[in-house]
C-alpha cells in the first residue's frame, strides 16, 4: 500500500546509514565458517554470580516484586548503591536524593541528555564514542562537538599502555562555546581500556568548572581496572556538583540483558534526571533492580569485586597473548573488557570481494568482513566510534570482547592464527 | 551551592504540578489510619501465575537470556505474540517485521510518539487519558488536542455500563486539523472500563482514515473483557494499515514491573517504532522477555486468558457489591480493572481541613484525601486524567483497582461502609 506523506517518520528515525552491530551480524551469517565465534559485542559468554542469579530467583517469588518499581527505583537498591559508593565518594551519599535508578545505563544517559540539553545546546564528546551517545543527545535537539583521542604515534608498530591515547587539551578547549552545556567523558574507556589518570580528570573537571559545563561521566566498567582507577566526582566537592556518574549493573553483574542502571550525583541534578527517566520509562524491571540490590549488598563479602577483576585480567592477557606470536601491536587495557589491536601489518588480498556497503567503508570494516569470511571470527571496526573526518585515526584497529569464556577465548586465537599468511614482513 | 544558570534544567522536566501518585502517597503516610489499603494504583496484588514465573527462573539460567537481546525483540518473544494475535487479525502475522519489543508499553508508546511526531504536529487524546501520554506525546514536540469522554446523564444517581461514556462525534471531527498527525484510543479503558464498540471504532477508524492519521491503539488490558471487544486493527485492512496496536505483558500476566511490552502493525510503520526504541532503551529486559514468551506458548493450553477474565470479572463484582449497600452509583466495566464510582451523594464536613496542594485541586482531590485520612482507603481522582478546563466533568467520581486479593478488597469494602453516615439523603 502507499504511503501518504503524512504518515511519513519523523527525521530522527531516518536516514542512517546501516549501524555496525548489523553488519557484522549480517557478515557472520554469511561467513563460510560455521558458527563465527563472536568477540566483537561486549556481552558476557557467561552467566551473573550464582548469588546473583539466587537474589533474582528469590525475588520472583515476592509479590511486590513484580510490580511497578517507584519510579526513582527501588529504595533497597538506592541504598546499597548508594551504601557501595559512599567509601569511594568519602561522604555519606543520600540514596534517596543522589541515586535514581534506570533501564540500563543506556536509558540513564538518554534521561540525562533529556533533562538538561534544549534545542540547539552542544555536547562535547571524545572519539572513539560509545555510538548510542549520538542518538541520545540529538533526541533532544542537542548539538554534538566532537575531541578526538590519539592512539600513541607508535601504535602501529608497538604495543603500549591503552593510557597513551591522549587528549589534545588544546583541541578540547577550541570545542567549547557559550552553548557547551554538557561533557561526556568515558573512564574505563570503550573501546580504548584507557582508564583516564588523576590529572587529566582535573584538567577535563577544571575546564568544565570554568565554563558551567555538566559532566557526565560513562563509569559503567567502573568494576574492571587494571591500574589505579579516579572518579571524576570524587577529584573536588565543585567538580561533584557539576557532575552526574553513570553506573550499570549490566556491567557490574554480567548481566547485559537486565537493563538496571544508576545515575548519581548531587541532588540538584539528579532530581531532573529522575523526572526525564519517569517520562521515557515510567519505572525499571522490579525483580532485576531486587536482584541487583542484593548483588551489591553481598559482593563484598563475596569477594566479587576483586574476583571480577582478577578473572577479567587473566581473560584479556590469555587472549592478548596471541598478538606477539603474530607480531601485531595492541594497545593494552588499563580496564574494561576491549582491547584494540593495530592491524595495519594484515594485507588483505588486493582483489578480494568486498559487497558495496563495506567496500565503501574504511579500511578496518574491510578488516571485520575479510576475517568473518577467512576465519570465522568477528570484532567491530572502531571507525564506526569516529566521524568520517576523523575515522582514518583508527582505520588499521579493530576492537575484541574479552568478556567470553576462555575456551571461546582460545578458539580466536586459534582462528586469529590464520593471519600469519597474510602479514607484511 | 548556587546554580548557575547554565546548569539549569531543559523545559520538559520542569514546572509540573505535583503528580497524583506523589499526593495519593504522602497522603497515605499521613493517615491516622495504618496500614492503609491501597485500591488507587493498578498493580497486581498477587503474583503472576507459576508457569510464567516457572519460565523467568529457568530463562535466568540460560547465559543468552542474561545477555542483550536484539533491538528489536527476542525472536522467541515475537513469534510467540505474532502466533498469539494472528488469530483475531485473521491472516499470520510476521514476527519480524509486524512486531517489536519494547519496555513496557510505556516506552513503546513514547516510541511510537518519537517516531513519528516532529515539533507542532497535532495528537488527539481523549479525556480521561493515561497521564504518561502527555509526557510522551510533548517529548518530541507534540502538540496535544483534547476531547473529552462524556459519562452518561445519569452518573450521579444511577448505575450504568461503562459503555455509555460517550465521545461526541462532532467534537472530535472539530479537533482534527491538517496538523493532526495521530490519534490515541484505549479500549478496554482506563479508568473508564469502556469497551469501545466496534461501530464506534469504525466511525473512528473512518475518521482517521480519511485525514490520513496514524492511531495508536492501546490495548494493554485486552485481555480482560467482559463484553465483545474488538481490535480497530482488525475493523479492515485500509484501517490496519494505520494502524499501531500497544500490548502489555505486565498487564497480561500480572506483572506491572517487568516492563515488557510490544507493538504491532504494519511494518511500513513499525520499523520507525522499532528504530525509536533502539535510540531510547537499546534493547529489553531479556530473561523476562524470555518468560514471557513462554508465557504466550503455554497460556492457551493453560486455560489461563480465560481464568484470567473470570478471575477479574469475580473480582469487580466482588468489590462493586458495596455500592449499592451505600446507594452509590458506579459505571459498570465492560473490561480492564478499574472502576470509576460516582461520589456526589458524599458530604465532607464543610470545615474539614485539607493541606493548600488539595484544597487547590478539584472536589475528587478533596475525596480522595478525606477516604485517606478518615477510612484509611486510597484510590485515584480522576480529574487528573482530564483537563482543567474539562475536570468538572469527572470531579465527583473515584477511580477504584480491583486487581487486589479477595481479602483486600473485603478489607476495602468494610471502610467504605464508613461513608455511611457522610451521604446525603
Amino acid at each position: 500500500m502507499s504511503q501518504t506523506e503524512k504518515l511519513k517518520p519523523a527525521a530522527r528515525v531516518t536516514g542512517q546509514r546501516q549501524d555496525v552491530w548489523s553488519i557484522v551480524n549480517e557478515a557472520a551469517l554469511a561467513s563460510p565458517i560455521q558458527p563465527v565465534v563472536n568477540m566483537g559485542q561486549g556481552f558476557f559468554g557467561y552467566n551473573p554470580p550464582p548469588f546473583i542469579l539466587d537474589a533474582a530467583r528469590s525475588a520472583l517469588e515476592r509479590v511486590e516484586c513484580n510490580q511497578y518499581s517507584p519510579t526513582k527505583g527501588r529504595p533497597r537498591l538506592k541504598k546499597a548503591i548508594a551504601d557501595a559508593y559512599s567509601p569511594f565518594w568519602g561522604r555519606k551519599l543520600d540514596p534517596e536524593t543522589e541515586v535514581t535508578i534506570t533501564t540500563g545505563a543506556n536509558e540513564g544517559m538518554l534521561s540525562a541528555f533529556m533533562a538538561f540539553i534544549e534545542q540547539g545546546d552542544e555536547v562535547v564528546i571524545f572519539e572513539p564514542f560509545f555510538d548510542q551517545y549520538i542518538s541520545n543527545i540529538e533526541m533532544p535537539g542537542g548539538k554534538i562537538v566532537y575531541v578526538p583521542m590519539h592512539p600513541p604515534a607508535s601504535g602501529a608498530t608497538k604495543t603500549s599502555s591503552a593510557g597513551e591515547w591522549t587528549i589534545d587539551f588544546n583541541e578540547l578547549e577550541k570545542a567549547i562555546t557559550p552553548r557547551t552545556k554538557m561533557m561526556v567523558i568515558n573512564t574505563p574507556h570503550n573501546p580504548v581500556g584507557k582508564v583516564y589518570s588523576k590529572e587529566e580528570l582535573q584538567r577535563i573537571g577544571d575546564i568544565c568548572l570554568k565554563n558551567d559545563i555538566i559532566i557526565l561521566s560513562d563509569e559503567v566498567y567502573d568494576r574492571l581496572y587494571y591500574v589505579p582507577f579516579t572518579r571524576i566526582a570524587t577529584l573536588s566537592p565543585d567538580i561533584e556538583n557539576i557532575t552526574i556518574t553513570v553506573g550499570s549493573a549490566g556491567k557490574n553483574f554480567y548481566a547485559t540483558g537486565w537493563r538496571v542502571g544508576w545515575l548519581m550525583g548531587p541532588s540538584h541534578l539528579i532530581k531532573y534526571v529522575s523526572a526525564a527517566h519517569t517520562r521515557i520509562c515510567y519505572s525499571s524491571v522490579s525483580p532485576l533492580q531486587e536482584a541487583c540490590a542484593i548483588g551489591f549488598e553481598q559482593a563484598d563479602a563475596n569477594g566479587f569485586w576483586d574476583q571480577a577483576v582478577t578473572d577479567m585480567k587473566r581473560k584479556m592477557d590469555r587472549f592478548n597473548a596471541v598478538w606477539p606470536e603474530l607480531d601485531l601491536p595492541f594497545s593494552d587495557p588499563e580496564g574494561g573488557y576491549f582491547v584494540l589491536v593495530n592491524m595495519s601489518k594484515v594485507q588483505i588480498p588486493e582483489d578480494y570481494n568486498f559487497p558495496p556497503h563495506v567496500a565503501s567503508r574504511p579500511r578496518d570494516f574491510k578488516l571485520c568482513w575479510f576475517m568473518i569470511q577467512e576465519f570465522g571470527l568477528a570484532a567491530i571496526p572502531p571507525t564506526e566510534f569516529y566521524t568520517d573526518a576523523n575515522a582514518h585515526i583508527v582505520e588499521d584497529y579493530m576492537r575484541f570482547a574479552v568478556c567470553k569464556p576462555d575456551d571461546v577465548l582460545e578458539t580466536a586465537k586459534e582462528r586469529l592464527r590464520g593471519l600469519r599468511k597474510y602479514l607484511k614482513e
